[in-house]
């Protein structure tokens, strides 16, 4: 026993240097600092390729859209099932992990437990006068520094006299709305940015994320359900249900893939802040007092995931919760955090849960959700160390990193800028692209047969139009790895060119070569 | 181009044989009357084995479950991902059909215009006395025989005078209520069934089966918004998007999985009526006049998928719905059903939609949803075929008609009860198990080196605890196809054998064959 301790502590040594090896040199860096033009012009053009491509649309945008939503298209959503399924096979094909798939409609005392009655809110004021309603963090961000300056002198006479710096007025006035007794306060001497009247703000009420519907056909507070605005309840309350099933013993995890929703009132960015959304979280129960080792084991396996799949390591950081911002359920948190066009911004998120929410299940259902170790005879809670990656923003993050415009040489010596996006061949929306040089001499019917031989297996895309090289530009902004042209070589001696996206490089390879040329490069 | 007209004409000849050979000799039978005890028993058999075996638990069960609501467990999910995949590729993996994957939450306008907002609906009525709610056919579902001839005599005087057989009193109360205006009639004289009085049922009004939620702070009816109550409409707003990225030429299909919501008075029969559940859709866009055909193709197709995943093809129907029954929308429907222990369900649609939806969102958008021939120089609105599967329905027609209580041999020679699961190697949970026959002499190293090697590419159980004859009852009870065992030949020989679930034959593999043995069998 005394040896099988040590050796975990040397494993997790090992891990833990592994985790620091993959932490990118670069520090932490102010949410406001990077944004420069031309990156806001990258956030343009990544949005209308994904429009124009057919990765992401505005959902229902023939009805002027709705808001916080996005419907993906072809390309989008091969990308995304990709992306998923590699999460899915990496995470939970293991021997240590099961999946499940849990309902997005869940019993209300469920969210009750979770504390998301209570706490998933946001503050809001309503205007006494003109029934305008704001939410008052942005009510304060939105407001001028004339207006923070005159709300400074009624609520703290003398700051603000005479000439102030304006970056000592904003420290100020952050100070005064700090806490929630200010706010209320200062939202009071504000003027309602829509009837202009001042004074007439009520006190701030919280308002809860979740949205909320109605179960059988009467519409009161008995048949309120909510849509889950996270999918990790869906886990916990299935905890000794899967354990008995699949055998397992503490610690082990369970992974889930699956829609979550919040009514946020400002979405903004793309996909990153959307109101439906989609989660691939993975919580892994352990016994109390090895959790802080395996928080640093699925720290390293997570940012080795992003890694293997070719995101940017430079671009990539870890942002540590501050100890007095925790989550109320937490001992320990780490974002991964990806350089985005408007800033660094969270795509994973690695937490210490501790025992809180299998502790407040069993209060709130009256079941036991005590595990039972028959070696040691324990019977205990389990912790959780939860590893949360929204599928929506890491799908964003691998499609930001992999855009380039780069330099490429023109069939008539020049050169042009093409439009590539250089995803990992696993993450590709088309895997293979198959082009006959010309429409006659048999070419074409190689090519179908070619064609014929990949589909069942892999997404291929047959393009007969246009001259080669604006062929391959095509493919570039799609993704596609690899691009085959059978050409009138073919016809003599059954070989084909099968061009790299990356590299521009063409290698020529048997015909009956090409399924397994393309096959090996995936697995 | 007669030439081409008339090569078509002849292929969907031959189709339409496919269909006819396709088709079961069965004749369509009552719903009632394929119940017999023991189909009763086999479905709480299954119910009981996938929460044993973590096929399927009921939503939020410590709670004491969400109605209509289920959760799918570790075996399940894979199952599901499994049979979901399987459609994906059979569907989009074609040169003429594109994959999307809209929001669940869509713009209002969008069930306007599609015609729920109207018509996707329930009657129900009130009691003035009580306030109980009915929904009105369910209502008159639960009226006794006694009852059903008080109301009979009441509103019809003369009809059930004396004795008059209960089957006549079926008759002539259903002619009563086959109208709107004489259900309202029947529920007057009614007495409720909670307060027991009479004459105070409320008019029948209408009750919309879509949940609804309100987007943003304020719950008026200006932020409704509904849970889609079918990923149908989701294809249509985005038919010209797609088109467009994709470069599609009608005809062509787009496809999508996902979930749908509808808010259920009576949910039923496991996963037959939920109030969540997954679709796989395929709106299949044609120039009118070819929809015939195109309709009696994609019926060949989606009845040849079902049998090529090995299931029981005489239980296998299909229900046309009578011209007087058709949708608004339709000009032809036929349902795939399934011969559950419950009676025949439909587990897939295949519609004619004609081109309803399609003009129905021009009107309502006011954006053209028209198509531009290039060759012909036509515009139109495209017909649609739909083909419309459940994801979970399917899941549950599979799993039923996997389940098996077959004779086995023990190991003493005698003879048990083994319970198999016959799914196809494709939608099997677990693929492989792999057995050391005892756990020492170097048997358990070489099972785990094996597992080492299948595990990135397969769902694969490890099992080294009891007799070898519990193990492969366990994973037969699991539908998983192979189990290797290592024995003690392994040691000398380096063989291992490979045991079929459903021949229980065993193989003498090459433990560097084993690999290659199962993929084969995979792909």
């Amino acid at each position: 026993m005394q040896t099988q301790v040590s050796e975990f502590i040397a494993q997790m040594q090992k891990l833990r240097e592994t985790v620091n090896s993959h932490l990118s040199s670069t520090k932490r860096m102010s949410k406001n600092t990077t944004n420069t033009i031309d990156q806001t012009k990258l956030m343009d053009k990544i949005v209308s390729l994904a429009k124009r491509r057919g990765f992401v649309y505005q959902s229902s945008e023939i009805y002027g859209g709705l808001n916080g939503c996005w419907d993906y298209g072809p390309l989008g959503v091969e990308m995304l099932n990709n992306l998923k399924q590699q999460w899915w096979k990496n995470m939970t094909y293991r021997e240590n992990v099961e999946g499940i798939d849990a309902a997005i409609l869940m019993h209300p005392r469920v969210w009750e437990a979770s504390g998301h009655v209570e706490n998933f809110t946001d503050p809001m004021v309503d205007c006494k006068q003109c029934k305008a309603r704001y939410r008052l963090d942005v009510l304060f961000d939105d407001l001028s520094i004339k207006r923070k300056k005159e709300a400074l002198r009624e609520l703290v006479p003398g700051k603000c006299e005479g000439q102030v710096k304006d970056n000592v007025v904003e420290e100020e006035f952050a100070k005064l709305i700090a806490t929630d007794q200010q706010s209320a306060q200062v939202a009071k001497v504000l003027a309602c940015p829509h009837c202009g009247n001042k004074g007439t703000f009520t006190d701030a009420r919280k308002f809860n994320l979740m949205f909320k519907t109605f179960v059988g056909p009467v519409e009161d507070s008995s048949a309120v359900v909510y849509l889950r605005p996270e999918t990790a309840q869906g886990i916990f309350v299935n905890f000794l249900n899967v354990q008995s099933a699949s055998r397992q013993k503490v610690p082990f995890g369970i992974a889930q893939i699956g829609k979550a929703f919040r009514n946020e009132i400002n979405t903004k960015n793309f996909l990153f802040r959307t109101r439906e959304f989609e989660q691939m979280e993975m919580q892994f129960f352990v016994k109390p007092g090895t959790d802080d080792e395996w928080f640093e084991y699925w720290r390293a396996e997570r940012l080795k995931w992003f890694h293997e799949l070719g995101m940017t390591k430079e671009k990539l950081q870890w942002h540590q919760h501050p100890k007095d911002k925790l989550a109320h359920y937490a001992k320990d948190a780490y974002d991964i955090e990806y350089q985005f066009p408007f800033g660094w911004g969270e795509i994973e998120g690695i937490h210490n849960r501790t025992d809180y929410d299998l502790s407040r299940h069993e209060e709130y259902s009256g079941k036991s959700m005590k595990y039972f170790d028959e070696q040691s005879k324990e019977k205990f809670t389990p912790y959780v160390i939860e590893t949360s990656a929204g599928a929506s923003r890491s799908f964003m993050a691998f499609l930001v990193d992999a855009y380039r415009e780069e330099e490429a040489p023109t069939a008539e010596g020049g050169v042009e800028t093409r439009v590539v996006l250089r995803l990992h061949p696993k993450l590709a929306p088309t895997k293979v692209a198959i082009f006959p040089l010309v429409n006659r001499d048999g070419m074409p019917e190689i090519a179908r047969k070619l064609e014929e031989e990949l589909r069942p297996l892999l997404r291929v895309f047959y393009d007969d139009s246009g001259a080669v090289g604006r062929r391959y530009r095509r493919q570039d902004e799609a993704g596609t790895p690899y691009c085959v042209t059978i050409d009138s070589q073919t016809l003599q001696d059954q070989t084909v060119t099968i061009r790299d996206r990356d590299s521009m490089q063409q290698d020529r390879v048997a015909l009956a070569q090409v399924k397994s040329y393309v096959l090996e490069r995936l697995m």
